[in-house]
């Protein structure tokens, strides 16, 4: 078997994360996984949804959304049709969930961060990546509370948090999928999980047909060891 | 620990599958997880989305509702905000691929099946519900049409498929979640699984704190246990 | 002339009450005339609509839904199409104020009570229904709150309500109209009529061709029997 | 008792009717019921709905707005809220039906006509106002038809058809109220009826109480003797 | 060249305004530039948008619309269809502009004037007879307010505002387009100006083609020309 | 007076464009003018929108949006709002009219090409951007598709547009207004022009104060220069 951008089964896309990308936003992050480039943003409000206020708690969301033009056929832009698809939804749901799992709400103060995602170009694995890049933004939104004595970072953000997509491709267990290799693979699985090891969220689905706890096992231990990657990665990005 | 419902930790509630519910459908079955209680109904139609036209090929997909009040509190009514929520969306999208995993589009024919799931009374794990309960109109429907020699039921129909939740409660792993336990556990994942135990999904969340990898096999090994228990149940039921 | 049902020109359908179907509404009830079978729930919320705010008066409304495939061909679901039709709101409106018409809402207090109701299997008559066994849901709503000591349920209810539609079917008045008769019904009436006898609504319209004051007088004391059974039968239902 | 215009119990507002008042339409009609104004327009399109086609029958539908300061407080404006209130539906339904009640569809051929009923300025019975003189607008698209032999109108318009309100104001039945009356009155009922006095819609409503018999039938006595004054005030505005 | 109308070159239609044209606006206007008739009305409230609170400043805002069979072809109406259309927006926020440019809305207090502008008839030139037209609404609204010194007229209101299209039809620049040249014209721009000959809006697009600033220059002396003319006409109509 | 970045009041911000940013578009292009940056695509499809079919002729039009939090507060996505607001639907339209002012529709045969303009970081000028930088990414596809013998992009692409907004800042005209400007303008134009000096569009606006035609020609003087300039690197930049 050979994946057709020639990468071991292990191996993971060229990764890089580019931070401070936006004037505006109190943190931000490009991050690429590949062809795949997901601009993240983290903005700061001091307001939280109405069923939170008067708790003493904040909360951090996501939005998530692609560029009409960000896949090969171009896709009907979400404002236009009048309403986010399901598969938009379930995304954003997955990074806000993910963000939220590191992070203490208490500490965070009744304040609202938005993680907004917007893939600019798509290769396969934006929600791995805008989970793994929205991360440094939210990082990066700390940091600027915290030098305005606003929140503690290391309070609030209690560990890393970074995703994966494993799959079986022809066979093969197969590490960050790419578009030509997700298409195609009878299995696809998303990992998210903490630096510490913890596991935050997985999502495994037979798309042609139903897999074995072998092959799932085997997607597993690949996706602990790319997570264990990424994490380094972001430290390097943060200067950790 | 003691569950609330004073159940084992392994133990499912009491599942029942009334057949033949609806006057029109093509096969219908009222699912009972305890008191989770789903009307499903299997439609036909001799017409496929515009998308897959002129394919040859069949497609199964599903719909989901809750009723306003089949929860504690009276939600809002869908219809009536407008729009179909994002969690609304992710399970209708859930129930629809567990079913196509278990079915053979080609051998269909070019029409579709619409599997709607209706929450009458909702106390956790109704999408688990819907699934398991969904298979059984899915059967009846493809019996129907067997019985008109409009498509062969054991070509097209290529297993059973089940699914249940289980969770980490107050540091145990439980199968079979209720509201009561669902909305207190750390950690909830639900497994959809074939009669010939392939693994067709799995979404597992760390809600409050992430989990380890040990909890999650604990998950797994009840779950398959309780899986092949529904399918012993969905034999039963259609007198297989 | 002979119905299709092979029921006489006055015979309405088998009338069953169901009542406490729901385990969380504060009333419900599964009412069934035939075929037809809509779940009514009741449920009591402590605010009223915003512009009913501190007139120390309660609100009494009601929405109606049908499921998908509870009639002969699938219906597109009105929370898929994002609104709600015409026939549905209309229906729902006639609920609404039919209930509103037996309720004193000085008396209920600044609180409103929803009706759902939602066919789980459509054969003609469903609004007819919704409102015969939506006043068991209301009623048991009310005597859920007499018992808390929140409201005096006879203060608060003034009477019975219940509804029957009437039609010329090949030149015959006939009462309790089922599917076959009404999609050729020539005319068609509903009435809404309290335990009293008060008229509280009438909607006759001729569908094909216009109708003669006769003929209407006919439907309407056709009408009149039948809601005082439907009323008797309510009474027999709350065993009173 | 004295009506707040000073008219006699069963006079109705003075009527007019302006003929071909829109340059574009096929047939208009700016009708008044006192200060009730109504543009009425025909339009003609050589097509019918999806559901039609290849019937050979045409259609007549209806379209029912309010300028939003045809009220005395200014209403939202519909478009702008993104749908049509279940009040304006129901209400184009009703003007739809009516229309249809005394059009030959088969002699129609396929095609349709829309009847746009739009609301200058409102101060009661612009329903009742709308089918009226809706029936003049239709009148004129057909006579124009006629002239281009497109269509025979005789063969198409069976009848006239015109409609007025009645109801219990402080006691007495008044004919045609207004909004004065309207907002104050117990009990409320639209007639529909076509000029050999056929009923085609009857829609009475007990907005605080209950009604009886005897006041129904006072209320239908008066709606005969005024819808028989329309019919004839429709003849000499067309020339009849 | 010859315009189809027969008027010269920088002719305009016949202008005509008819005031008070509403029983509940607190100022009306019917406005006529030939075929195209206006209906325009200011309403008052007591309220402004929820950015304002507090400002002790007022609001003066405009919406627009087109009755469906205004046209030559009957549009889809708009609430029907759920949302406005671009160039609705675009319109109604061009008309918005032009009422605030010559009002004080500190000296309004804080309040909202609403202009309503719905074309009951159209022949090109919608928007300009809409600004024409509504300010003469707008004046009478504060008139009406003065009358009941709740604001100083003078104070509130400090200059005329009108508008007017002029385009190259043939190669000529011709003054207020009507439809038969609007939908020809190589170049089409609107000119909205006050009283004391400031400039509010220009908007100029080369439809088919791009223009010259010499062409430019000539529409603009005949849209001052033009402009200066409907000020006079708006004097005579409001007496002053 | 001095402007807020130190410029010049004749100085352009420093403007640049990168081609060829997105892998999948047939042509794209990142514009800057200073701190606004907009990602411009241009998608080729083989169909064109319904009232253009069998016309032989093609189409180009073009779409809008700003990321989230491009802008110093986050707003809301247009996507989650459910439509696209007034503004982005006129700035759309503008752009789309834009190019089609300078595209033989004829010769590029039935096809349509879609411009997509995002905003990654506004700072004032988005629409003038978008319109500089869409005109490079709709060359870009031209020339794509020139080289597949698709089109012949000189007969084709019949000219270069470019747009700047001009302004009276403080009591002098200035160009390329940035956001601290605009914000504070008493006037505001956009200008869109070809290469060849022709006028493509003028949008003109007295935010705060009517404007003289004296200050309307040193805005058209200034605006003529600038767009001389960015054709000039429009050129640079297609190496032409």
């Amino acid at each position: 078997m050979a994946r057709p951008s020639g990468r071991m089964p292990d191996q993971m896309r060229t990764i890089s994360f580019e931070r401070g990308v936006s004037k505006h936003a109190e943190g931000s992050c490009l991050v690429k996984f590949g062809d795949t480039h997901v601009l993240c943003t983290a903005s700061l409000e001091e307001r939280v949804p109405g069923w939170m206020r008067n708790t003493g708690r904040g909360w951090v969301t996501a939005e998530y959304g692609m560029l009409p033009r960000s896949t090969g056929d171009r896709m009907r832009r979400e404002a236009a049709s009048g309403k986010q698809g399901g598969r938009t939804l379930e995304i954003q749901r997955l990074i806000g969930r993910s963000m939220r799992a590191v992070v203490d709400l208490e500490a965070l103060g009744e304040r609202q961060i938005t993680i907004d995602c917007d893939v600019l170009q798509a290769d396969g694995g934006t929600r791995t990546a805008s989970i793994t890049g929205g991360w440094i933004a939210l990082h990066d939104c700390l940091d600027w509370m915290h030098q305005r004595q606003m929140a503690s970072k290391t309070r609030v953000l209690r560990d890393h948090v970074a995703a994966i997509s494993c799959g079986i491709y022809r066979g093969t267990a197969v590490t960050d999928l790419d578009y030509a290799e997700d298409s195609e693979a009878e299995t696809d699985a998303n990992f998210v999980m903490t630096g510490a090891g913890g596991i935050v969220e997985i999502q495994g689905t037979g798309e042609g047909a139903p897999f074995s706890r072998a092959q799932f096992d085997m997607l597993f231990a690949q996706a602990e060891s790319a997570i264990a990657q990424l994490v380094e990665l972001q430290k390097q990005a943060i200067g950790a």
